[in-house]
């Protein structure tokens, strides 16, 4: 099953299924008791959003290897994990917005996890029971404002630097899927998720080590090699077949007047 | 005013303001309208929780000096900032759990900012009117899980590492209070917070240039000179006379059956 989140022609925010070419309303909690209302859209007349307000977003760094034989035989002790902002999420067709006093910035196509349900030590052969689904995540960087000691905070934190979407699959086989981008139209990235270093349940199953996972809980996977710097007019198309095609523009910061 | 989270004797949890000794209920929105209930409880008869479900949660690290004229004249271009999951908070009175395989943990005495507008590049001059008001915060880091190329969120991330409490205060002058800290009754922190590297309103404004924050976001404003590692049994008293005592224990963890 396809959940999407949606406007329509007025300002409200609907919550849907997308069946085929049309987007069927419901209402409830996606992660608990939801429902049908009825009423349906064509898809081309609503304007699809990040598929969720996420709870907290989690990533993990240099995840993929190029063949995988370069998968290191020991693991890391300790993967490199770094939060981003909720508030950084866009949806489909929405703009990526370079900060001032930069000119260019990484786009890293990647599958996302969105959690289910509460998860706390959990083992790597159950931890997929507490995935909802999966969606596309570009996970935004400005590697020139990480700190010379490490910390990415900064660089990942931007407003508009977690496009999400189109929709959350339920019913996707992570394992049987490739994360492709395609920058103006030439392919940059596309690979299948066994070239990542940590594997998806690994990773998981980790995280639950340490901290208490909830539903809304989005774990972007990591970016495949491929990633590169681009500019002002660039159009970066991030997508996952089975789920869908998560298209954005990078344009440049507008020195606003001060909002007061 | 001192917002505050409690239960009573049943599992409900309640909100209110604590004057004097008596708990006032409150219902609503403390970023937005809300009303006396009418209903009150004496302090002694309720638990106190952490005064807030923060939205986020964002820390700064080595931000404090130990004399004035030890702050550096160039302020560093990109401060170090980090993320900790809103799954580690807990309230006044509960234990904090060091993580399986290590003995020791660091506590870190701070005063936590929390945010009560959205803000979105707000200058210095006017970042404190988007403050709702400001709690006692303890940063508990394992340093142990710190990751060798700089990354900290492993370390900081763990479920019981973000005690908050016991009140949100919205009257506070942030600019004299003292942070303080007493392990097993012995004085370990005790700073004012102008022996902080980056103040109060540079901190937030840079942050407002990165990303929107909204009501609800906690920042944590660094921890004074004088934190030090600690074990099991040893009982930590983060406090900031204005706001309150905020006291946990520390404990092993339990090695526990797995959930399921």
């Amino acid at each position: 099953m396809k959940f999407a989140r949606f406007k329509v022609k007025d300002s409200s925010i609907y919550k849907g299924v997308l069946i085929e070419d049309k987007v069927k309303e419901i209402k409830g909690n996606i992660f608990g008791d939801w429902e049908f209302t009825g009423k349906e859209f064509s898809v081309n007349e609503v304007k699809l959003l990040a598929p969720l307000e996420p709870n907290q977003i989690i990533g993990i760094g240099a995840n993929y290897v190029t063949k995988i034989a370069d998968i290191p035989s020991v693991l890391p002790e300790i993967p490199v994990f770094f939060f981003k902002p909720v508030s950084s999420v866009i949806g489909p067709e929405e703009d990526i917005v370079i900060p001032e006093g930069i000119q260019q910035v990484k786009f890293e196509s990647e599958l996302a996890v969105v959690i289910g349900k509460e998860a706390k030590n959990v083992s790597e052969s159950e931890i997929l029971d507490y995935v909802f689904g999966y969606t596309v995540g570009n996970d935004v960087t400005a590697p020139q404002f990480f700190h010379q000691d490490g910390h990415w905070t900064i660089g990942k934190s931007f407003d508009t630097f977690t496009p999400l979407g189109p929709v959350i699959e339920t019913e996707l086989d992570p394992f049987a899927v490739k994360v492709e981008a395609r920058l103006n139209d030439m392919e940059k990235q596309n690979s299948e998720t066994d070239l990542m270093i940590i594997p998806i349940r690994k990773m998981l199953s980790y995280l639950t080590k340490v901290m208490t996972l909830k539903p809304g809980d989005v774990i972007l996977t990591g970016s495949p090699v491929g990633a590169e710097l681009v500019g002002e007019g660039d159009v970066i198309n991030c997508e996952i077949k089975e789920i869908g095609s998560l298209r954005n523009t990078f344009i440049a910061a507008k020195v606003e007047a001060k909002t007061r």
